[in-house]
């Protein structure tokens, strides 16, 4: 495979997943962003082969995923469960695909760069496994203003709590609280002990408890010492990302009842003292954030607003009354979009650029 | 008067704002509680006068706020505006009744103190003003379980994030939300920027935005550098409960679409160790304070099993992956009960209690 191939001179892209919740949305992305790509060809289960997806203004028909499905592709976004990425991703990273995969299969194994192409693109190009991954969609929430932050100040300890939104758990998190939602509206529900949820069921889909009008402190399945994986990741992936090892990361992930985008409180101590104006400038300035923050004239991000859009949008950014190196924030971007198929096409876009110059140089 | 004033000898409890949200609450919890109570006196706005009201099994008939309306009162527990206590609990207190006040308007008063009896009891005996204050429902939410640990590993440094109710914003918040939640169940609305409030129009009540299918970062009036008066309250409150004039406090509010209880984050630094196991048995013995944690099993608190109980629930205890002085909870409580209704009739508990010892010592 040359680093130029793709119909028209330009790279072939696979999207893999191309009917999930997620996926969904990298079709739309894909059709919105500059048209870097020559083919692209969609892959899903074989129970979805043969259905036609809407992409760049075409229907493009999704074929089985096979390892003949990956012949001639550059670059493949996968966006699946963790066991079907763990199968696939080095049978097409053999047939020397660059695999962005957006599962939680390769971000900790150290031979597998997780960029953020904001924070830290140049780690995308070194990938011995030929995989890149994506960050899970909590941590791609807050990093890229944390990111920028990090640059000025140096960042050493985060404390994070999350308000998650039940699309990060896929599409039967929104049917499920839509389905949670038609039981108790025009209901005088949430005010004994146990009513919403005698009115919900077992009608909880992937929540272990009922998420409409209630916030479920859990995301995610149990790791050591009562901590979930979700808030693991966060601190994991937050080191990874930024290059700080021990930087202390304290989180807790709450779902609540919003269909899209993930919101954060976030208590950033650095190792410089920090002024509320500096940090304003910075977020202001940084590429991919949003500054919307203007209490008094009731500017402040929330996941009404914030979702269908790509950037970070942070507010409420205050320094800390008792600490002058600790800055508050709280963030708002859409789990779908930079949470999780913009930042893999954002990837796939960066290694493209790449391949293109390596073509370049080659044919120099 | 006497101390032991009221009918059969025991004492007479005046109830100011009888009708609103929190009141309502309140006479129900008279109603449940031991009955140390003579007379109970219902006290609202002059329109409010006449209504009768459910109270002990009994109807009890509305009178209008005036001076003679505290004639023969002990106790007088208020809940009412800001502004109407800051006129009417001095008049009531002129008059020998010991006002116990729920607004916001003699919290930080020097000669006022903030109680909560599981904490800090021995602080309502000293009322030089004839004033006792009830704290805000957001720092009542926490501030049982973190004086329990504090007592035991000494607090130095809170971060707290808090998911709050929108009956925190009294009646009005709880018919704007299920008037939104009506407008947006059985809907798609939720997946692109400003859908929810379109659908929602001015239709928002109490707050800046929708909260229905939203999160609102925004809670109170704006205060210096861009705090919130609600954030104020529970930095200054808790220095002030807990005695720890330099306790370090940073705190986020954030309205979530919840008709009743109070969620928070809490991380919590101590000046010395902590186990779980320690934090744990604290929390599970402390009274007033119920521990439900076990996430593999299903059991953390939210507020759709809290709400109309009385106790502070915590869960998620962990110790800080990075700092064993830190701990993470999260922490439920209902805002109108122990965040209001439950802590005030605490309080003239208490000071009818001590009431009845000094009549007890007059007449020895």
């Amino acid at each position: 495979m040359t680093a130029v191939a793709g119909r028209a001179g330009k790279p072939t892209l696979a999207v893999v997943g191309a009917t999930g919740a997620v996926g969904t949305v990298m079709l739309q992305i894909l059709s919105q962003r500059a048209d870097i790509w020559g083919e692209i060809r969609l892959i899903a289960s074989p129970r979805s082969a043969g259905r036609k997806l809407a992409l760049r203004g075409e229907e493009v028909e999704v074929v089985a995923l096979t390892e003949a499905a990956f012949d001639g592709v550059d670059v493949a976004m996968f966006d699946v469960p963790d066991e079907v990425a763990e199968r696939w991703a080095p049978i097409a990273a053999s047939k020397g695909v660059v695999v962005v995969d957006n599962s939680g299969a390769f971000r900790m194994d150290p031979d597998v760069p997780l960029v953020v192409p904001e924070v830290n693109p140049h780690a995308a190009r070194l990938r011995p496994r030929g995989i890149v991954s994506n960050p899970n969609c909590t941590t791609l929430s807050m990093i890229v203003a944390l990111g920028a932050l990090h640059a000025h100040f140096s960042l050493r300890e985060l404390v994070v709590s999350s308000y998650q939104a039940v699309s990060g758990a896929g599409r039967r998190g929104v049917d499920t609280l839509r389905q949670q939602l038609s039981l108790v509206a025009g209901t005088e529900l949430g005010t004994t002990p146990g009513d919403v949820r005698r009115a919900v069921g077992d009608n909880t889909g992937p929540f272990p408890e009922p998420v409409a009008l209630n916030v479920v402190p859990w995301a995610g399945t149990p790791r050591e010492d009562g901590w979930s994986s979700e808030e693991m990741k966060v601190r994991d992936e937050s080191r990874k990302i930024l290059g700080l090892p021990d930087l202390r990361v304290a989180v807790t992930c709450v779902r609540v009842p919003v269909v899209t985008t993930h919101s954060l409180t976030v208590h950033a101590c650095f190792e410089h003292e920090v002024t509320v104006d500096q940090a304003r400038e910075i977020i202001a300035t940084a590429p991919g954030v949003v500054l919307f923050d203007d209490p008094a004239a009731g500017e402040f991000p929330t996941p009404a607003d914030v979702v269908g859009t790509d950037p970070t949008w942070v507010g409420r950014v205050r320094r800390a009354l008792d600490d002058p190196t600790a800055l508050e924030l709280f963030v708002c971007g859409d789990n779908l979009r930079k949470g999780s198929a913009l930042n893999t096409a954002q990837i796939a876009e960066l290694v493209a650029g790449e391949m293109k110059g390596a073509g370049n140089r080659a044919e120099a």
